[in-house]
């Protein structure tokens, strides 16, 4: 393979995860390495940065800064929500693409992000090739739903799995702590995957058992809800329940869907929030039992300082693996993570093709999903116990994190 | 001072924090040093647990796991929202109380909890001392409000300060991730006093400056936060408001009370759930912007896993002092907090009379208050600072809380 000189580009999309940035700290800090890379930049918002030109020159930032981005949460050089057309339909964004990648240079792309930023890299590196730019793409797979298709677990999970399973321990203690009932429920993010909801049953390892968790792989039943739930209060004591974002009657009905028309956000996924509070207001009006509901809301996905140093490690090695194949003649792929056979967890990084995960999501099996609530099997805590292993060695200064902190240059518009 | 035998017996009350299970700890493991005191008892959700003879019964706990309440979140023997009546309208719990304290031979009374529990301590030492059974009372203070007077602070306030600093640090960087404007609102506890809002100016420390921060100490003028949103969000970028759910209108009126009648819990406080998500709505409205309301909700008091280990260490104190006090002969007294003169911080422990803390209310200086929700001064970074310093040494085992698990064992009902 000839080597590739010019310059390299990564861009961050879609919901930040506590570790998208230790992704990109791999992807800056290898690119520093190779000299075939000639300028690193980092787009700012993702694909609008590029349509923009507007990037940051990450040779200006200090690599101690750098280094820190593996404990910064959320996207240190700014996401995007920005779904590009069909090729056949616009042209318009792909041929400014080709433009600007011609203008800068650039023969290495990086993109992180979930199912959505994979399909983004195919249609970019399709189109790079069929008008002549040679340029390596690799995807960088993140995100806190899990639910990327082909791959054991995708970064970003493993951090929000450990802040959701000590939360639940902690919600618990305080929630069930009257001598008069309560009803708590708390709301986890996940549209159609529940893997980030399962999570809650890692508390157990902990010594602590929600009474109900529900998940979006199964259908809904409000009325069986309704009594379950009802059962737990006769027995006087207060009763906990977890459910996702993203439960569906069998109808396919979200619940605030039930409640209220909904608003719709860019890439035509409903904006869930309220499913606890929905369910909270009807069971305390239906059984007058105090009720308290918590979202956890963008918490789950930027608590830094409670993020898993397992998922640091591999969202770092995943970008830096990334530049390392990219450097090496790969394309057209996304640095993939599976489990590495033997009893104990070891992870490896397989490169694969970005079509298997473009816009196909990954649920949780129905095997590990016990059934009425009920939690979920040992299969699942074998599964994601290991994912939430090792404290973040974030630095603290003045007993808070010392996030990194980007001068974020904009290159010269060329 | 003769010496007093006879059993110890401490309750819990009111809200938890992370940290009342350190002054648990504090109170159980000084107990069983001291031969005076026969047996250790702990009340099953407080004053309500005594009317019952509800007691576990401490001296069949592990010392290590009482150890481990240091950093357990929650009331371990359960906590209770009781307000004893004036005993002159009502002298029947008094009455009770006294039998039961004759009847397990309690010497030895702490109460932990905030201005309502410094109350019942002082209602139920005047009733002992009236009624000639010589009973040692002290308190033992708590709350995450911080809004105990005559004392610098209260234990559980660095902890919840800590975490919600920290959480602010992470948000902020989170809710303005994106290239299109969005408005995000935290919504912070603190029913009457904004000591723990005031801790999202901690963020600043850490480099983070939310843009707008309200305390319940200042009238909230609806109008004139409407405008300032509006100039904000005149700039293209984010805006990031934190509010206390205790803000109120010139006229007192609550924001979800502007909205709808609320409920009102056992002491007669207003339940202020949603001031984030109404003024969010109203915001989204006015503004076509997208927004987003982010409660604390529990999760602020019972985040044990970023509980500040110097709050830790004095509510540990705070329960040891009461008892090695109460068996020097003290009683009517809690155990207060105050700053040590000199550069470096450093606590002390003064015995305080509890009618100075009993019902009355701590507030905010106004002088830390800049104007229109611009943040606290240096004044107030100055004093909380110190408070949030220190991680705790909660131990971790599988990734998760090592919380303490009592064995809970009720003594024999005599």
């Amino acid at each position: 393979m000839a080597k590739l000189v010019g310059a390299a580009l990564l861009g961050q999309s879609g919901g930040p995860t506590s570790v998208i940035n230790a992704s990109a700290a791999g992807v800056f800090l290898e690119a520093l390495k190779h000299e075939e890379i000639t300028e690193i930049y980092g787009a700012a918002h993702g694909i609008k940065g590029i349509l923009d030109e507007n990037f940051y020159d990450i040779r200006k930032e200090d690599v101690e800064e750098l280094e820190l981005l593996k404990y910064t949460p959320s996207s240190a050089i700014g996401s995007v929500r920005y779904k590009l057309k069909d090729v056949k339909k616009d042209p318009t964004d792909y041929n400014r693409l080709l433009e600007i990648f011609k203008k800068y240079n650039i023969r290495y792309f990086f993109y992180n992000g979930g199912n959505d930023s994979m399909d983004t890299c195919l249609k970019i590196s399709k189109f790079m090739k069929k008008s002549g730019w040679e340029c390596r793409v690799v995807g960088v797979p993140k995100t806190i739903d899990n639910d990327l298709f082909g791959i054991d677990h995708s970064p970003g999970y493993g951090s929000a799995a450990k802040y959701v399973a000590t939360s639940i321990m902690e919600l618990y203690l305080d929630g069930t702590v009257y001598n008069t009932q309560q009803f708590v429920i708390v709301e986890v993010m996940g549209r159609n995957a529940g893997w980030l909801t399962a999570a809650a049953s890692l508390a157990k390892v902990g010594g602590v058992q929600p009474d109900l968790i529900y998940l979006p792989e199964v259908d809904f039943d409000l009325d069986k809800f309704y009594s379950q739930v009802g059962d737990l209060l006769k027995t006087g004591k207060s009763v906990f329940v977890v459910v996702s974002e993203g439960i569906k009657t069998k109808e396919g009905k979200y619940i605030p869907e039930l409640e209220a028309d909904i608003k719709r956000d860019a890439f035509g996924h409903a904006n869930l929030g309220g499913t606890a509070s929905i369910l909270a207001n009807h069971v305390g009006e239906k059984f007058g039992v105090k009720t308290r509901a918590i979202e956890f809301s963008l918490l789950q996905r930027s608590a830094a300082h409670i993020a898993s140093q397992t998922d640091i490690d591999e969202a770092f090695k995943v970008g830096s693996i990334a530049v390392k194949k990219a450097v090496g003649g790969t394309t057209d792929k996304f640095v993939g993570i599976r489990r590495a056979d033997g009893d104990k967890y070891k992870a490896k990084f397989p490169l694969l093709p970005l079509k298997i995960v473009a816009n196909a999501e990954r649920k949780v099996p129905a095997e590990w999903i016990l059934p009425d609530g009920k939690g979920l099997t040992d299969d699942f805590i074998n599964y994601a116990l290991p994912l939430i292993q090792g404290e973040t060695k974030l630095k603290k200064v003045n007993g808070l994190p010392r996030f990194a902190k980007l001068k974020k240059v904009l290159a010269a518009k060329k």
